[in-house]
This record gives C-alpha cells, sequence and structure tokens, in this order.
C-alpha cells in the first residue's frame, strides 16, 4: 500500500533509495505567497549531510537540492513544490554481500517477508537516506511557520546515559558541535563516550528534543487527528525511534494529579499556565504554551563486531557487516525531528482555519 | 477539520460526547463473512463500564450496545456496521458550574480557543466515555484478528511506581481484580497506593502494556505508515496518553548496538530472533516475533483538592471540582488501549495484502 | 474497502440499510457555531420521504430525524454531529423471494460477487433508501452554505423525452408538483408520460439539474480535486445516474472554441463573463459565475413486467418483481443531488481557505 | 490544499509546469514483482508527445522519461517510483504577454483569483503538459493490469459531429491516424473538419471512448468510492473534459426500464448479460462484462481570432493569443483518460482483495 505520503493539507510524499539515482520528495498543498528558493532548503540539507559531524558516515554527498517546480518568480504558486537531490557516492559493491543475509537490527528480513525481493544497497528504502525528502520538505514548512512567528527547534537531549543539563543550554552551541547538544560539557563526555563506543565497535543511542515556541492555542482536531497524535506518528515513522514523549512524557506516570496538573492564572491580560508538564497540549489541542517532545533512537544497528543471523538460504551464520556507518544516529536525526515537527505542526495549523463558522464568515464576506 | 475518523481500509468514525444523547461508531470497510453479534460487542465495553472497578466513577451507566447496521443473518454484510450506545446517567447539572471557567489539566480551555464555545457537561468530546466508540471498534477487530490466529492483549503494567513482575504474570487475575494488573502482589500494593491518594483527595498515573501474539512478518507500510508510527498515532490519540513506547522504549536509547540488536536464528526451519528489544517491528513492518507497546497515562486531572486557575471572565479563582471521577484512569484504559491497537494492526494487515503483484495473480487468476 | 466516507474537511460517513433497523450519517468536520437543530434537516428529508409524490413508492415511513451529538445550546460544536432515522416499516418478507435470484439492473449479483453474500431485503445497502444520510448531512451543508450567502437549487430538468423551457422557470412550482419539474407545462406532460409508463408496468428516467448561486471565484483544487471532478464523483456516486455534465457538457463537444469559450469583461468594477458555458468552473476552479450541473438517471430498474434473469443456483429463470417500487427515480433524486452538491461545494470552501500565505498571516497575527 | 494526489492504494502525486523545469508523478501503493523499465513508460508519454500528431502543437519536447526510484533489477520493489521528464522546449517568451490578462476559456483568471498570482508561461500547473505525470504513471497501471488479463483501450469516439461507425471499429487505424479515430472513413471527415477548423483560426472539441475488458466482477467501493464514481472523478479531473458517461450515458435518461434494464442468463455455467446498457457496472460495482465510459472534450480554448477579455488592471481589452496550439485536445487526450481510467480501475482492483474475511483466511493462513 502507499505509504509514502503524509499530511492532509500540507502533504509530503517522499521517495527514493539509498543507492538509487535519486532521492527527493514532493510538497504539495504549500500556500501560495511563500518566498522560497533552494538555499532555503539547502541550509536544512547541509545540517543532515553525510560528514557533518565525525560521529557520522564518511561517504561523501554534497546532497544539492534542485527545486523542479511550484516556485515562481521566487514565491510559491500553491502548485506542488518537487524537489530533488542526485547520488553521487553510491557505492553499491559494499553491499553485495548482504544481499544473501538480514542484518541484526535492519530491515532486511522485514523487506523480504513483505515484498519478497529487496533493494538490499544501502538498505535501499530503510536506509537513513530516506530522510532527505522530510528534510526539504520540513525546510519549507519550518520557513512558513518562521514567517508566522512560530520557531521549531530541535536539539540532541541525551546520548547514552549523558543528559544535557538545562542551565547550560546553549543552542549555538549544539549548532557547531559533533553532537547536537546544547550543553558543552555534556557534549565533550558524550563525545568520549561515543569514541570508546567506537573503539570498541559498537554503536550508541540518543534523545532527540524539539521545542515550539510561539504556538498558538487551538491546534489539533480531536479526537484522533490530536496534535500529540500526529507528533507522535510523524516521529516514529522516523527510522530507529522506539519511544516518544510529550512534556513530561513517561514520568508523568509517576507522579500526582495534584503535581502533574498546569494551573491556569492571568499574565498581562492572558491565560497562561503556571508550569507545563502538559507539554504544550491539553486534550490534543495546544494551549498557548511552549510545545516540548522526545524522540528516543535506539543504537545504530550497523556495528563492525562479529554478529550471529541467517541466511536467505536459511543457514545459521555469523557476520561482520562492513560499508560506511554512523556510530550513532541522533546528531544528523536533529534535523529530521525538527523537520517532521515542523511539517506536522505546519499541516495542523492549515487545517485549524475551518474550525469556526466565524472563521468562515470573516474569510469569505470580506 | 474532520479528526473523528481514522484507519485507511478498516476505518472506523466516533462520535457522541459525555453528556449528550448517545455515543456511537461507525466501522466501515469490515470484511463481509465475519460472525458478529451484540454480545461480542458488549463484552468489550462491559470491561470500560463505570463502575467495573472501585477505582472508577461511580456514574451508573448500562452502556448497553445496539448494532443498527451492517450485519445480516449474524454476519458482517461488508457495508458499514454503525453501533449506539445511549447515555441514561446524564447528570449534567454536576457541570454547570464549570462552564464558566477552565478545570486544570482539562481541555477546557482549549476547546473554547478553538471553537469559541464548548458542551462544558463532563468535559463533553474530550471525556473518556468518548472512548465507548473506539472499544465498541475494537471488539470487531479484535474477532476478526482472532479468527486469524492473532490475540491481542492489554493489561495494567504500573501504577505510580508499583510495576508488575513479569515472573508473576498471570492474565486472569488482571481481568479480575480493580487495577487491571497481571499480578496478584502488585496489584494489592496498587490498591493501597491509590488508597491513600483517594484520601489525600489526588489521583495517580500508570503504564497500559499490550501484546500482539501470532501475527505474521510484513505488516506495516514504509515510510510514514509504519506499524509503530500508525500504533504511536493510536495510542497517542487516547486522552491522557503523555508517552508511547515500542519494544525497550526509552530504554533503548540507553543500551548499545552490541546489546539492543536482535540476532536471527533458525528455529525448525523458520527464521527467528533470539531476543526482542526491538519489540516486534523492523523498519516499521513486523517481523514475526510478539509486538509490545506501552502506554503512559497523566494522572487523572480532576481532583478533589483546591487548585488556582482563571474563569471566562479572566480572573483568577480557585476552584474545587465535584461531580464522580475516577482517581486513576489506567484500569479503565486497559481495554481502550486494547482495542486502539486491534483497530491499527487489523487495518495495517489489510493493506499488507496488496504488497506483491504475485498475491494479485493468486488473487485474480484463480 | 470503506467506501462510505466523503470528503476531506467536512466529511460524511453513512451507514444503514433499506430494511435494518435505522440509516444515519456523522457528518464531521462541520465548523463550530452553526445553528442547527432537527427541523433544518427534517425539512430536507421531507422533500425525499417516500410518498412525497405520487411517483413514488407508497412505503409509509416518517422518516424522522435524531441528533444524536455536535450540538449544544442550539448550535454546532465543532465536534460529529450523527444523525439517526430509524426504519419504522420494514416489510421483509416482500423480499425473501429474491434472495435467491439476481434483479436485473439492481446490484444483486455484483454485491453477491464482491462480498459471498448480501443483505436482500429491498436491496440492502444498494437501495435508495441509503440516500437518507446524504440528505440529512446535505442539510447542514446546504444551511452553513446558505449563512455565506450562497444557494444551491436543484430541480427536474428532464423526463424521459420532456425538457423544461426555461423561460417557464417556476421554483416553487418544482418544489410543490408531483414530478420536480419547475414548468408547468412540462410537468404535467411528465405526469402523463409518467402514468403511461406506470400502466405499461414499465418505468422512466430523467436529468436532475443543480445551480450553485453567489459562489465565489478560487473554489477548487487543482489537478486532481478540481470542483467539477469533485462534484463529478458526488453525483456519480448516487445510485442509477449514469452521467454527469458541467455547463454546456456534453455539448461542448460539438462547439468550436469561438463559441465555447467565455469571454470576460469588467461589469461595475467587477470581472464578469458574458456567456457562462463552462458551468462556472475554469480549470477546475470556480470563476464566480453560476455553477450548473446535470444528472442523468436510468429508469427505475425494479419494473413488474417479466423478465429474464438466473437464480443462484446457476438456472436461467423469469421472474415479476413484486413489491413498492417507484416508477422513476427522478422526483425523489432531487433532494439527493442537492445534498451531495452542497456537501462538496462546502468542503471545498473549507479547503480554499489555506491557499495562500497571506490568509494565514490574517488569520493567525490578528 | 493538496490536490495533486490521486488514488488510496495505487497512489500517483504529479507535479510540474508548462514551463518549469520538468515535470513528473511519484507513483506510490504499486505492488513488488512487476517487470518495469523505461520503455515501458516511453511507450506511452509517446503517444501523447507534441508533434504526434498534425493536429498538435509543434513544440518539440522528447519527453524522455527517467525512473529514478522503485525498480531494482527490472523490477518494482514495493517502494515509491519517482519518474521524470525534463522540459527543453521552454519559450517563455511567447508568454509574458499573457501575464498581464486572462485568456478566455483558459484558467488564468481563477488560479489568479485563488492564488494571488500565478506561473503564467504556457499556463503553468493548468497546461496540457501537466498531464505527463498522469501518462507515466497509467503506464504502470496499464502493465500491472495487463498482467492480469484485463485491458484498457481509449480512441477518439467523435471530433465535432463526426462519429465514429463502430462497424468500421479498427484500433490499429486509431493509433497510426491524426485524429486517434478507429475508423478511416470517420477519421479521414474529421481530418478535414479540423482543417477547416484551422483555416478558421478556430478549434474544435470531440469525445474520446474507453473499453476496460476482461475486468473482474466485484471491483468497486460503495457507496462513495463506486468504481464510476472514481471514474468520473479521473475523467473530469482532466483539463477541458465538460461531461462523462457510463454505459448508454445521457441517452439512458431516455429510456424505459423494460429496454435499460439489461437481463442475465448463463452462458457456458456463467452468470452474463443479455445486453450492456449499463456500461459494466451495477450498483458501483464491475459486472464482470465491458466497461465503458466517454469523456466530452471542449474545444482548445486557445484561438487565433481576435477576443474580449480584461486585463489584470480591470480594464476591457481584445487579444490574439500567440503560440504554439492544439487545433483540437482529444486525439492528444486519448491516452491520457486511458491512463486515468487504468490508474483507477487499478486501485480499486486492489482495494478489492479485503472484502471478504474468507480472503484474509485464505491469504494469512496459508
Amino acid at each position: 500500500m502507499a505509504g509514502s505520503t503524509f499530511g492532509t493539507l500540507f502533504k509530503i510524499t517522499t521517495w527514493g533509495e539509498s543507492h538509487g539515482e535519486a532521492l527527493g520528495v514532493v510538497v504539495d498543498g504549500c500556500p501560495a505567497g511563500l518566498s522560497l528558493n533552494e538555499e532555503d532548503i539547502q541550509n536544512y540539507l547541509d545540517r543532515r549531510k553525510p560528514g557533518a559531524t565525525k560521529f557520522a558516515t564518511q561517504r561523501k554527498e554534497s546532497d544539492s537540492v534542485e527545486i523542479l517546480s511550484g516556485v515562481f518568480e521566487g514565491k510559491t504558486t500553491g502548485t506542488p513544490i518537487s524537489m530533488l537531490v542526485r547520488n553521487t557516492s553510491q557505492r553499491s559493491a559494499d553491499y553485495s554481500e548482504i544481499a544473501s543475509y538480514y542484518r541484526p537490527g535492519h530491515a532486511d528480513y522485514t523487506f523480504d517477508q513483505k515484498y519478497g525481493f529487496r533493494d538490499y544497497r544501502g538498505g535501499g528504502r530503510s536506509s537513513g537516506r530516506e530522510t532527505i525528502g522530510r528534510v526539504a520538505a520540513g525546510a519549507i514548512a519550518a520557513k512558513a511557520l518562521a514567517q508566522l512567528g512560530i520557531t521549531v527547534t530541535a536539539y540532541t537531549h541525551a546520548i547514552g546515559d549523558i543528559t544535557i543539563n538545562m542551565e547550560h543550554f546553549d543552542l549555538e552551541e549544539a549548532r557547531t558541535n559533533h553532537t547536537g547538544m546544547p550543553d558543552k560539557e555534556a557534549s565533550e563526555q558524550a563525545a568520549q563516550y561515543l569514541k570508546a563506543c567506537m573503539e570498541r565497535l559498537d554503536s550508541a543511542g540518543g534523545v532527540v528534543a524539539c521545542r515550539v515556541e510561539n504556538l498558538p492555542a487551538g491546534i489539533g482536531e480531536p479526537v484522533f487527528e490530536k496534535l500529540d497524535a500526529n507528533l507522535a506518528k510523524a516521529i516514529l515513522s522516523i527510522g530507529a525511534v522506539k519511544a516518544f514523549e510529550i512534556g513530561d512524557g513517561t514520568a508523568a506516570a509517576k507522579l500526582n494529579g495534584s503535581i502533574n496538573n498546569d494551573c491556569f492564572c492571568m499574565e498581562n491580560g492572558t491565560v497562561v499556565k503556571t508550569t507545563n508538564h502538559a507539554g504544550g497540549v491539553l486534550g490534543g489541542i495546544s494551549d498557548g504554551s511552549e510545545l516540548l517532545i522526545k524522540a528516543y533512537f535506539k543504537p545504530t544497528p550497523s556495528i563492525f563486531q562479529e554478529q550471529n543471523t541467517v541466511n536467505r538460504d536459511g543457514e545459521n551464520i555469523t557476520v561482520q557487516i562492513k560499508g560506511r556507518h554512523d556510530p550513532i544516529i541522533v546528531p544528523r536525526a536533529v534535523v529530521v525531528v525538527e523537520a517532521m515537527t515542523a511539517i506536522t505542526v505546519f499541516d495542523m495549523l492549515l487545517q485549524n482555519m475551518t474550525a469556526q463558522m466565524a472563521h468562515l464568515e470573516h474569510f469569505y464576506k470580506r
């Protein structure tokens, strides 16, 4: 079945394999009149580019984006925006061996079970390169949101056991170091930890956090299209994510209502919450406070240690994976989480515009 | 925007408010030929009925279901199945007071912001009674799955700080005690804890786990309609859920790849995994091992302690909530998690049938 | 697969069989704040009620509607509106005979082929009674459109060979006579013709036209969600419709461009068209002139003449249909066409609100 | 709103403007294991290529397709298939003039009204070149259908007043002459007529018919996703189509039931219909007989005669359109109708596979 389309009004369709000709996305439903050029997209893609951090595959890809439609005289026209990134550093030979067996922790086995065969080169469609289309689309959503004053910011929250200290929070640091952590001290510890993992031919997991600031109240469509429900889907659709939290998340299950409830009060004539355990949603609808979500990533499944597995002939074998692999997914996934969050929030922002007859009267009777 | 429909091929549309005339669901896309009667549905509804546990509202509702269409001579016909439950114990007077202010932790404020006004009686559409439609639909999905040999089982995994011991696992216990915990000892501790919470006029949170057994490999549609992505949405769409995990979930982020990877091996001529950190999915597609997810619920927001909030006139006030409320959501939410899981899995099972041309040739050329 | 839901933002889900317990619809995505009561709906349902014209089945059904959710204190709340009509005059015994054979022109054979068996009572889901849900939902869409100044008006354009004379156009006439024709003279001729058909135990076909007045320019979403494309689907989804036209329709295929092109000119400072061959759309988007569509209905398949067919045992047989049947579908279908048009137009009106970034800035920055 | 995606399980997303960089389509949900190469696609594209007939624009475009994803070792993998055609003969200068005014019969005015501005070069997204993506996707659907023994065949049925004589039917003729008519005599008359139109600086309309042979009974999803309803939408979504018919179409409205009903009889142990007024559907579900639909196209709106219109400054002006334009849309639209029909039928064929529990048991219990 078709599973490569996401969104209702702002709808993205991604395509492409790790070692195919190219990867890309069609963004449909982007409102007309948004200033947009290839640099807007490239800035985002550069954040997920291989080689952007030293904890990433050393595959060389420029990941240069080409906008093929939907923009005219520097502005979106309301028609679908097609974006394309050519693969240039396919080294399929590296992968011919894995055609015959199932790598532990990868989707080789499940793709074979589902489709009868698979494009085994670099994981094909289940490769992390699949996220190129998401990030390109996310750049557009983020730019549109920014024009409305809404900002989406993701960063590395934890790597292995090392968690950032919010008192050290420094976004600039996150954008320039190799871990994506907005905390210099934690980042340095994490770098040490990752170096040790690599020396053991092992990999590590971690947590990406994402905040949406200045989001108006009212976004989200009960009961199935709740803002947090759609964010959960968006985040779990990213490869290697094993858990999603909003606000206090798992910790909320241990709290009492008297603590967990965020009280309302008036502040400068506006309703605000005195705390934000909820993470910015009540009943699946944004409440005007900061939206805060977390994505938990498993360690990279490609490790260079010897592992037990089976081959397509049904024999037990041991394998040692070669190729170019990230020892941790998290630093490059930061921009992917940011992109999926922006896409989801922007789509739901569009959906909210029809919530009241008063809005229609205002719109159509002017 | 329309947010009350869930699913692609097996599609449910729920409706109804806590204190309206009735609540219900239309289940569309159920294959023809499934034996079905009202008792099948009622058995599920009885598990979420108010009063089913002593840790639940004492509102008296029989929650008797009526099937209005889509079943003929004891079998589904392939046409939409409409199911209805009348409200009988509306005590709207209890709620007239809350019309004027915003209860902390509830969706009163966000509904007002979104829609301009709200049905304030018992939370209206954001009430837990909204789940009646989900459970009725889930009963159908679960029955269809059972006919294919697939079972879906949810239970209480934790309440506050008390977590079940898997070595004590006893499903029968979970179905008969007041906590939904499949562990007599843990359940008794949890009951003590809840009693203490109630005495303090406070509420508690907890965790529901759900397993799907005997699920074939191949279910899930990359890249956005992954099985776990849709489950995450399904679970987060349930009121009060703040986190979703699959397999090791948040813990996976702290593991190394060498531990977290599940190795494959042959067992009686079949590919199996020697561990199941993944929780039954690889690349968003079921891998043939047990599916395991967890839903983290916040404490009931309705507590009887005095709380600070604001009213619709923009004044800071203190309130003390009255009415009939559960001190914990979890025990009654068990069947809701089970229902949403069954609905999601069954929908994706249908979607998978078209994955290969070979399937089409087999189907249409016979 | 699920086929009983229609629409994107204003979404309806109908259910129910001719001789089941009840029929109904869930309307989701209706903006909050629309005044609505059961009388608004009943007025529409009464126009399709059996017995509303003498050229209709004499089955006695009051078709009383009950609103079960989504309306509070006389206004829509933005949550799903569930509406129900109980069947009261099921005479299933009439239909037990047809369980065993396939009526020519009916869907008996195709339902059996698709679903393996069918609810044969009165055609089950393929009965004209299925349209109750459409009409109830259409009443809401039409009321919302009316509040924006947009009117939707359907009427009988032709019966057999008799076509209305537009110079005689009188809507009041159409709403009170037995044919639905807004032309007294044509209506009387048509009545004569229908009487003759009935005497010959035969049935007749005809054409329903529908106009939308005061529709703003800009409605419709290229390239697949064009306004006329969605109207075509809406109309062909009505049982017995065999053709759809917009504007000059089939006649346009014989014209030359110099005639068929509608020229633009300025009128009171506004762009208008000097003719309207197009029927109100250009490139699938409304152009601000009157929208005009036509639906062509085949004759009622239930006729009392002897016909050849086969039974479920694969034998050639002759049958003579009994029961209560309309000699023509058209007069009662007028309100169904009006309903489906209103639903489609209103849904697309909502969709258009997000077409420009300027709209979003206006909405979210106020 | 997003309007460039069509289909539910077999889902296509087209993009591109007449004078942009490129046009293309992403085909998602194509079952794995279908043999496919660029030649399969190119053969279809060549049938709609400018210059394929002398009654077409003389714009020179090779319309060479590139498959960028979803195919591996000559077979579809089940992942999205991205296809791209570069524009090579943009002559935007021709169009700079039309930036300032609204061409009669074109979508210039409505795009401006909807989006605030437009890509005016060659009609932008509302150009006939938009159909490239449809045809490329249709080639895949048609190939998959052919593998199941189902054939889709479109041809020109009429041009202006000249209609083909079915007794002369010769498909080979249709594929080689300039009109697409499968009747040499009619084609020659039509060619004369078109020549005369061109001499008068005028354009002509016509009718495309399409047949689907060997379609199994059971395809189509009542009540809104009927086979004919989706075909109507598919056809009306093609630019310049003003009417859709199935079977006898408009003529059915003048028939009596005794004539219009198709009787069933047994033939070689199979249920068949003795006539096919219905055009292959009953109750929106295929009945096993030939599917027959017709699409009515208006004359090309671009004519070289002087026409009245208005400019963006709100002034009445006269214009004379320049550029390269087809005097008739129909011959090149034949393959577009065939493509949209194949896409729709294939999507619904997939949807039908889940109609019965017996199908699921057969599929999942083997």
